[in-house]
């Protein structure tokens, strides 16, 4: 079944698709065997980051970008992270509310994914989804991400093009700097442009990139839209080809890319040994003891931490676990 | 010197508070050590927590609940986390522009944060420094943090009573429940309710809070304010202070804060252990050699990752030196 659906992947079937994202990111054992399976296919689709606040049209300009992707005869797929409660689980907006219109063609292919509660924004297995996609030979890869604070700035690791998008009354240019959104974009959208304000923000946004770091190959473009009515989306489509030209002409794009694997490798490599760790220590009687000292209020957390460390952490056959966990997972 | 903070910190003195956060925030050997010093002293305060998109009006509203409570007699902190750039560091907004009139009062001290890149929103060392502030013998902590999406959530983390502030025309219904802050909200604030939109979401609002879990014992209350005019911050600290009695008296803030200090104790120690692991593995050959053939494209880090798993991490030496860090630094 799951080399069937591997299979699957990479003749093209949607299907396939969808079933290999949704064992990813339910995780275990087998996720690695996957990606190493299909690791040599990815790497030829480009990726599109649009990220912003919720409600700044962020679904809508993505569903007018597929458009015109579709009629240059790409393939197209969109990913849409949603912020996820942490105490519930699960996504809540399915992918029936967006992106109605394409849902009759074949060559979109559209999934939302939950963040399942992990810090930063972004699943833990956006990495793996985006390569899966990749894998399967869509062209195109538009990445939705929510939230203007933390969240979306992780975007940037995982796509090669970032278009920042906005909204007038949202954010005045204060709140533009303090979000750290300056550093990550690759292309500002101030969408919504009709309403009060739009002129001010634009004029904002350039002034700020134009008082920044000094942008010798890519002048961050400022462009207005009203996605609603479809107005400024080519222009945005233009600016993100561009983009794209600059990177693929000049080597940027490997370099970008090799950065991107190395970090994944890292937070994975990390994400792994945590796991071992968390299990360990939620498994120690030393620790659950502690930690029940802690609740009750017997001995803070300060006081507690101190002496855990003093005492060694419970961590000495950590490393003969990750090898079995590891050896187990190639059956 | 810092022996003298402590010191000043136990006899009221706001210059050595603001000294004692600025160790804790760069952090290093000696945070623990103070923070044991101070740890029978914190507990007092009453923590509440302000949290909302970019441009929802959150300092105007934290000045407003402040004027308030000095008017009562209370000693006020404020706490502002501002989301920093990953690739810069240190908070762009100052203390300066927010809290104008407050600074001349010595019952207001004001502080702002950087989350310093953390990712989840809250800089690493928020629930130290709620602690710092608490110890200092300050009434109450007024907790400012920006962003609706992931960032804030973690506000729930360090706080009794959180309130979340939205404004008309950022997010409709579908918004407010992708951004999972249905379950962090003890009460509902739609500020600017002067903008169109204001009844249609108060409405959305209390009709998915009856939808939601069963509150037998608090309804989360959605209040209407503006807060550029003042209105309707009193009603504001009323439900505040209800939130308060309620969870004094029925024993729940002593089982939210017990639960707030075990997930504390475990993540300064996950931190802990994983500041340790990622040196380890920054300092090892065997991984920067694996990282540099990821970088240039000749390894997919899923065949990396199997590979370094499978010939064991490099961390046989771990127990050890937590143990000497710790040791260090409590000379």
């Amino acid at each position: 079944m799951r080399n069937e659906s591997i299979r699957g992947i990479q003749s093209g079937d949607d299907l396939a698709l969808a079933r290999l994202i949704s064992l990813v990111e339910r995780g275990g054992a087998h996720v690695p065997e996957i990606m190493r399976t299909l690791a040599a296919q990815a790497g030829r689709a480009y990726r599109i980051g649009v990220t912003g606040p919720p409600g700044a049209g962020k679904s809508t300009l993505i569903s007018g970008l597929t458009t015109l992707l579709r009629e240059k005869g790409f393939s197209v797929a969109v990913l849409a992270v949603d912020p996820t409660s942490p105490f519930r689980g699960g996504a809540i907006l399915g992918d029936r509310v967006r992106m109605q219109k394409h849902y009759t063609d074949e060559g979109v292919f559209i999934r939302s994914l939950a963040t399942r509660g992990v810090k930063g924004g972004l699943t833990g297995t956006i990495g793996e989804i985006i390569d899966l996609v990749d894998a399967a030979g869509k062209d195109y890869i538009l990445l939705e991400t929510v939230g203007v604070g933390q969240g979306e700035l992780d975007i940037v690791s995982h796509v090669d093009t970032v278009a920042v998008v906005l909204v007038p009354g949202a954010g005045d240019s204060i709140q533009i700097m303090k979000a750290g959104i300056m550093e990550i974009a690759d292309i500002f959208v101030v969408n919504k442009s009709d309403l009060a304000g739009a002129d001010e923000l634009v004029n904002n946004l350039n002034a700020t990139i134009d008082l920044g770091r000094k942008q010798e190959r890519w002048r961050i473009p400022v462009l207005k839209c009203r996605s609603d009515r479809n107005d400024g989306i080519r222009e945005l489509l233009d600016q993100v080809l561009k983009h794209r030209y600059l990177l693929e002409s000049l080597g940027l794009l490997d370099e970008r890319r090799g950065r991107q694997r190395l970090q994944q490798f890292r937070s994975m490599l990390e994400q792994k040994i945590l796991e071992e760790i968390r299990s360990k220590l939620l498994a120690d009687d030393r620790i659950k003891d502690i930690g029940e000292k802690i609740e009750k209020g017997e001995i803070s957390p300060y006081v507690a931490l101190g002496r855990v460390l003093e005492a060694g952490l419970p961590l000495s056959s950590l490393e003969k676990t990750c090898n079995r966990t590891e050896k187990r997972s190639k059956k």
